[in-house]
């Protein structure tokens, strides 16, 4: 597994308020479905429904003080089957997948595995997200 | 607001459990102080005790169920006064200031702020901790 992180998502309760926030403190993104992308150095934050992210991530998760983070790691890879491998490892390794490889929503193919503090990890092939050649991800124009 | 983040920090209620599952991952890091450190693309990966990150982040947290994401996020930069300058925008723009910026354990100067749903962000001057010119971080030999 590479030492890289391409991606964190914020889970807000309020994507209105949270992008106000942001904006005010001079972060500029992009909203697409709810969804709002900012480029940060070689990576992404995303600002998104906890609610969503909470199942999307395969874990139940409803209001704060649930034990759910509200924040996943991503590290976002160049096949579906580097995926595989990799979920596989990390099942190895001792981690809980909380949801198996599988096509996403997007065209992708991605997976989740909370580490042993249930700190969350989503391993994702996005072919609409495209990796630089040192492995940064640069977000392209979404609209 | 560079839109930058420098330092992910996992709050791990057992470093040793913690640190040998990023190793069964392929991860190789540097322990300092019960703190070890993984170079992370331009980023730095940190995992360190939960109970001491909250408290550090001067929120209450202590087991999880708690409202804290166990999760924190940093902005290095460059001088004390660049941290104090972010520190009174993300109060302006809305942020709960739970460390007012002071000088730290570390020689260095930092602050912490909660976004809207209590996502924490440390903004840091850390001279251990230099930024390269294009404010990747580069982790240093800490042995």
């Amino acid at each position: 597994m590479d030492q890289r992180i391409t991606l964190i998502t914020l889970g807000v309760s309020d994507l209105r308020r949270s992008t106000s926030f942001y904006e005010a403190l001079g972060w500029r993104g992009q909203e697409v479905e709810e969804t709002v992308f900012f480029q940060a150095g070689g990576m992404g934050l995303v600002l998104w429904s906890r609610e969503k992210l909470a199942r999307d991530s395969g874990v139940p998760g409803l209001p704060s003080g649930d034990g759910f983070d509200g924040i996943v790691l991503a590290q976002n890879l160049r096949s579906a089957a580097e995926v595989d491998e990799l979920i596989a490892r990390a099942e190895s390794a001792g981690a809980a997948i909380t949801r198996a490889p599988a096509e996403t929503f997007y065209g992708g193919y991605a997976g989740c595995f909370a580490d042993p503090d249930g700190h969350l990890w989503e391993i994702a092939f996005n072919p609409g997200l495209p990796l630089e050649d040192d492995g940064s991800l640069r977000i392209p124009e979404l609209g």
